[in-house]
């Protein structure tokens, strides 16, 4: 490991999580959580937040047209690609103050260390903050990624609605209105090696009482819409043999899909997070279900074989009502060790004489998409008890701080490559 | 049947329907039905037409404090009580333009008949709209005529909140506030008599080829709402086995009411119309879901039997997640051919020579609550192919006519009694 500049020496702990706490006032909800889904005015007063720091410290901050920000170090030559490190400022709707922002302050932190230090890199660094890796508010979830990835899914996505019939291009285009001094850039770049802090999301690092988790690969995810559609009626006078009831249609679909996704060895995650019943009146019976699956598991073949019969049992149990199946998101489940960036993080830890270990994600990252294009790796640090998508998500400053370290050195490694 | 001043020959089935197709106006959905739910900027709206309506034929119009409205045309024995016939025009929120509205136009029709025919009754005659009957925004539905039996429960349904928040008395006070001309009114009242006319949500006058039914009974009704508690988590990283998923929850206590509610007979109804989770994000374990269940019978001992199930079937099937039960609406099945008001419907349809038969009611109608009251009739009009609860409702004009003219008679000769 090049000890060089020891950049994470200019990591300061305080710094960063009084960062957090400010990010933590924008959207926060009474039960200490937040709510910022994407693109919604909350978010957008989140990303002005991030252009005034980075504006305060001299740095140019761009947005594409998925809405992606990019905030950027330079590098001493002009011509090379950037490394890449961030993450995402949208949450989920009872969400908490760290999953995803950590991975964005903690770039931003390492971009301010190299400042102080006054080291220059070779590369350019960029901090990054996708647009809706969440998906909450828009589906499919990490669409900013998704995009930088593959230019011509653009547009479909900035036709995507939210459940207000809300489209994507215009809230994009109040958040261009409301960050003035974000200049525009092109979707998609050459990117020369991406690294993602997160939290763990899980218990792992907790219970080993390490502080530092180097991620060796991503579960895949698919995740499905499905849409039931049956036949209002009057809820006091139809015979049951005459329904066609979308909410029991629904049920029995689920009931058929929990049946497949049983796993004795509990490694399938199979999650119905989104559930919506038309027109939801107690006297009426439900014309219309639209429901999420949510499938993840970390092997590929799993993922094919299980996911594969996902529209064949919705159809095969929608009983008197029809079932429309549509795939919105599909990750293939990646092996990090491939690339050299994990043994960069591992050197780093080590140097640095931190509690670290090896560890799995089975949270999906936007680190999971870049990693098609470019040497990847992910930090994780602990999360108190392993709670998150839940308002009680909880992390411990200094294990913040000892994440950032290690990516600070990584990322100056990477820059000087 | 005293034959008298024959009021049914004044009612004019054009100008009947007319004033259908100028209320089926607010609130229209493009799918040709309606969405006006209680208390709505719609609802107040078409409360504003029928108020009108009134004024222009100088009926006084009053309403009590829980919004319920009463159109007057004076008798000659001024301490007399009131005959009353009316109904509902709120809707569900895919709704029809007759479920409801007919009710209440029917018996403002007789009203304009009786003061063309220029007859005079010893009682007074109120047509009456009632407030949230149908119970899809504000629960618990038939809210108004709910409070006209027993004004003790005015103030707990006057805190009511709808899905945004928002409380019944600030949409009371809306009313009030829009309705200028319609003075204020004490809740409840001694009533003489209660006919409603209502559409019969069923296929039973159809198939037999008759334009009127003379109700002899109206179906009991149950409503309960199940909060189900659990845990949100990542729908990623949580074991199966440490989840306290409450969609899955949810789902156990539905089969299990299923299993319980079975009726080889097909003579229960059961219906989950409403089904709400919370956060309701795709990558989000739910923490929380609020449904309904809707719960009928014609039996009075079935429903008891099986309705003091449901709360224990809940709790029992909850798995990881607590439930609670809350009955929101009980309403006892009536048994209407113990008051003399059917007999004088089926005379007047025998007179007129209309194409009638007896039916009994499995919908729930404000009529239910009166009968405990004062001595009650209903009087059912055919919809097409028994479509209700629903965009697609239709009534036949001249069916409408026979139903109302029955009406207009039976009215006459309670109004002399």
């Amino acid at each position: 490991m090049n000890e060089g500049p020891s950049i994470s020496t200019y990591v300061d702990e305080q710094r960063l999580w009084q960062r957090h706490m400010a990010m933590a006032e924008i959207g926060a909800t009474p039960k200490g959580g937040l709510d910022r889904q994407s693109l919604t005015a909350e978010d957008i007063e989140a990303r002005a937040l991030l252009a005034r720091w980075a504006g305060e410290l001299g740095f140019a901050c761009e947005m594409d047209p998925i809405g992606n920000m990019f905030i950027r170090r330079p590098g001493t030559d002009t011509n090379s690609a950037p490394v890449m490190s961030g993450s995402h400022l949208d949450t989920q709707p009872a969400g908490g103050r760290f999953d995803g922002i950590s991975g964005v302050l903690a770039a931003f932190e390492v971009l301010e260390a190299m400042e102080q230090s006054g080291v220059q890199t070779r590369r350019p660094i960029e901090v990054v903050n996708w647009t809706n890796e969440e998906g909450a508010r828009f589906q499919p979830a990490t669409m900013g990624s998704l995009a930088f990835l593959d230019n011509g899914r653009l547009n479909a996505f900035l036709a995507i609605r939210d459940a207000q019939g809300i489209p994507v291009h215009q809230e994009i285009a109040a958040a261009r209105a409301a960050l003035q001094n974000v200049g525009p850039r092109e979707l998609g770049a050459e990117v020369a090696a991406l690294v993602e802090v997160h939290i763990e999301q899980g218990t792992i690092l907790e219970q080993n009482n390490k502080t530092v988790g180097v991620v060796t690969g991503i579960q895949g995810v698919r995740r499905f819409l499905v849409q039931v559609h049956g036949e209002a009626g009057h809820a006091g006078t139809i015979p049951h043999k005459m329904r066609k009831d979308a909410f029991q249609s629904s049920c029995k679909i689920v009931d058929a899909l929990n049946e497949i996704m049983h796993d004795p060895d509990d490694l399938v995650r199979f999650t119905i997070g989104r559930f919506m019943v038309v027109p939801n009146s107690p006297g009426t019976i439900p014309e219309r279900v639209e429901f999420t699956v949510d499938f993840r598991h970390p092997s590929q073949l799993t993922l094919d074989r299980l996911g594969n019969q996902v529209a064949a049992v919705c159809q095969k149990h929608a009983g008197p009502c029809t079932a429309m199946i549509e795939e919105v998101l599909t990750m293939a489940s990646a092996d990090l060790d491939n690339n050299y960036v994990p043994d960069l993080i591992r050197k780093s830890a080590q140097s640095l004489d931190m509690r670290w270990m090896d560890i799995y994600s089975p949270a999906m990252h936007d680190a999971l998409n870049l990693a098609q294009i470019c040497p990847t790796g992910m930090i994780f640090i602990p999360c108190e008890r392993g709670i998150s998508h839940n308002e009680a998500e909880n992390v411990e400053p200094s294990h913040l701080a000892d994440g950032t370290k290690v990516l600070a050195n990584v990322l100056f490694e990477l820059a000087m490559m």
